[in-house]
C-alpha cells in the first residue's frame, strides 16, 4: 500500500501496534507526548517535524519565526499533558548553499522563547539536505499526574482555551494579501499564526487541580483533534457552533467563511479538555489563574453518535473534517 | 557566509556559543550526548540525523538495516559517555509515494535492536518529504559519572575498542562490487558497515571503574574524532600506524590502501579513550569484562604538537584528515 492511501494516522497506528511497550513506559506512541517513569519521577517526551513545503513556506515565515514556532509547538504538546518543559534537542537538514545568517536567525528565535519558558537547548545534529527541515524533541518534567487523551466520559463538558481559527485565517490572509494588508486585526491574526503561545500555565494548573480528565492541544484543527480525543476516550462529542470562541479580528476578516477556520483550520495551539459536570464550580474558582480565557463549547456523548456540530437552532449539521494529514495531502 | 564554507563543525561551534547553558545542564552542545541532572539523577540525551543521499544510499541499505543502524549510532553515542540507553523517539520524513512496507521494515530493524538493548520506542513524528530522512533522539540514564571528551592529559595512553576501518572498506566494496563479491571476508566487512555494534558494555564498565578519562565514539573516522577529543582536552596525540587494530578481512581486502580506511574511514562505532599510564595494570585486570578487545594505539602529547601519525620506523608522517563534514562535501 502507498503511504498516500494509508495516511499519516494509519501509519502511526501501524507503528504503535508493532511497538512493544518498554520498561518504565507509562504511555508510548499515540498521545501528545510519551510519559516515562524513572525512580518515581515522571518525564514527558515530545517530538515534532517541520518540513519546508509541507509545514511552512519560507515566503511567509522568517527564520526567526520558524525557530520560535518550532519550540512553541513542542511546548504546546507538553502543555496538553500538564507538563513542565526542560530540555530541547534540535536537528536541522540544511541546503549547502544556505547563508549561515539564516541559521543564526533560526536559533535566535529558538533561544528567545527558550529563555522565557525555562527550556535549555542541549543538543541536536545537522546535515546537508536538499530542502530545509527541522526535527525537534522536547523533554519535560511532570510535576503532577499527566493528563492523557483517554479520560473523557459521556456527559462531560468540553472546554477550549483562547480563541480558535485565528492562525489559519492569518495564514490565509498572508497568502492572499502578502504583506500588503494593513490594520491591527490583520497583524493580530498573522502574529497568532507566526508566534503561537503554548498554554503552559493553563495545562500545568489543570493537571495540578485534577480538573481536566482528558486533554489535547489543537494543532490539526478543532474537529480533527476532537476526533483524536474522542477516539482515545471512546466517546463522541457535540459542539455548539455559536459557542466557539472567536476573536474580534477573526470576526472582522472571516466574512462568509464564518466559523470554518475555527472548526478545521489548525495551528491554534489552544487546549481542548473534558470536565466532569460536577466540577463546573471548581473550574469557575480557578479560572482566573489559568492565564487565558476558557469557553465551554459542547459536551461528550456516546461514541455511536460520532462528532456532531449543532447550529444555533440546535439542529445537527456536519462539517467535513479537513485537518492536516501530511501524506494524503500531496506536496 | 555560505554553509559550504563554514562547514558542519564551524556551524556547531557558532550554535554552541550562542546558546545559554540552562538550569540542570551539566554538559550541553558539543559532546557525544548532553548530560542533564534532575533530582540527583543524571540523564544523557543524544540525537542523530540520517539523510538519504548524504548518510545512506538505498541502493546499499535495506530499510531493515537502516532502522537497525539508526538505533546503533545513537547507542554508540551513549556508550561513549558510559550511559545506559532507555527511551527512543524517531521522526521520519517520507516521500508520499513510498510503499508502507518499507516503513514497516524500517521499524522492524529498530525494534530488533531495541529489544536487545533495553530501549523503548516511545514516540516521534512523521511528515511528507521529497526525500527520505530519519531523525532520532535517544535518552539514557547515567549510572556512573559520564565520561566527556575533556579529561585527556599529556602522557595518557590512547586506546580503541575492536578493529578499525572495516565499515568504510565494507561500503567501498559494496559500491565497487555490489552484491557480486563472495566469501566470508567480504560478508564480514559488509555486515560491519550495515549492522554496527555499539560498545555499550565497554562504555558502561569504563565509566564504572573510572579508568577512561576522556572518551568519544569513532563515527567520522579515527583521525577526525581523535581531533575532536584532543581539541576538547586541549592536547595533541601521536598514533602508531603499526599498532592500529585491523581485522583479518580488512587485511585481506585493503590491498595497497593499507591503513587508509582505519585512519579516515568513519562509521566504526568503536570507542577511543584516554588512560593514565599508572592505570595500565588496572585496565589489564578488567579487560576481559569489556566484551570487546582493546588496543593501545598511541599517546597524548602537548597540543602544540598536533596530531601525528608515526610509521614503523618512528618517523612522523601526516595523513590528511578526511572525515565527514556534511556541508563541505556536496550532495
Amino acid at each position: 500500500m502507498r503511504l498516500s492511501e494509508l495516511g499519516e494516522f494509519g501509519l502511526i497506528e501501524k507503528i504503535r501496534k508493532a511497538t512493544p511497550k518498554g520498561r518504565g513506559v507509562r504511555l508510548g506512541i499515540g498521545d501528545d507526548a510519551a510519559w516515562v517513569e524513572w525512580k518515581e519521577n515522571s518525564f514527558l517526551i515530545t517530538s515534532d517535524l517541520l518540513v519546508e513545503g509541507v509545514h511552512f513556506d519560507l515566503k511567509w515565515t522568517s527564520f526567526y519565526g520558524l525557530g520560535y514556532k518550532t519550540l512553541a509547538v513542542n511546548l504546546s504538546d507538553l502543555a496538553a499533558m500538564g507538563g513542565s518543559p526542560a530540555y530541547l534537542v534540535i536537528s536541522l537538514g540544511i541546503p549547502v548553499d544556505f547563508n549561515t545568517e539564516y541559521i543564526e536567525e533560526f536559533y535566535r528565535g529558538i533561544t528567545a522563547l527558550a529563555s522565557q519558558s525555562g527550556v535549555a537547548l542541549v543538543g541536536g545534529d545537522t546535515s546537508a539536505s536538499k530542502h530545509f527541515f527541522v526535527s525537534a524533541s522536547l523533554t519535560g518534567h511532570a510535576p503532577y499526574r499527566p493528563i492523557t487523551r483517554t479520560g473523557g466520559k459521556v456527559g462531560d463538558d468540553l472546554y477550549v482555551t483562547g480563541t480558535l481559527g485565528d492562525s489559519a485565517l492569518g495564514l490565509k490572509l498572508l497568502r492572499r494579501k502578502g504583506g500588503r494588508a494593513k490594520g491591527q486585526e490583520f497583524s493580530y491574526l498573522v502574529s497568532r499564526h507566526q508566534f503561537p503561545t503554548a498554554r503552559l500555565q493553563a495545562g500545568t494548573l489543570l493537571a495540578q487541580v485534577k480538573l481536566a480528565k482528558a486533554m489535547i492541544d489543537i494543532s490539526d484543527g478543532l474537529l480533527q483533534d476532537l476526533g483524536h480525543l474522542c477516539k482515545a476516550s471512546r466517546i463522541g462529542a457535540a459542539v455548539w457552533e455559536e459557542a466557539l470562541p472567536l476573536s474580534r479580528p477573526y470576526r472582522f476578516w472571516a466574512g462568509r467563511k464564518g466559523s470554518h477556520y475555527a472548526f478545521t483550520g489548525g495551528e491554534d495551539y489552544e487546549l481542548l479538555f473534558c470536565l466532569r459536570r460536577r466540577d463546573r464550580t471548581r473550574l469557575e474558582k480557578i479560572k482566573k489563574r489559568l492565564g487565558v480565557p476558557i469557553t465551554r463549547i459542547g459536551k461528550c456523548v456516546p461514541a455511536r453518535e460520532g462528532i456532531k456540530v449543532l447550529s444555533g437552532e440546535g439542529n445537527p449539521f456536519s462539517i467535513p473534517i479537513q485537518g492536516h494529514d501530511h501524506f494524503k495531502k500531496r506536496l
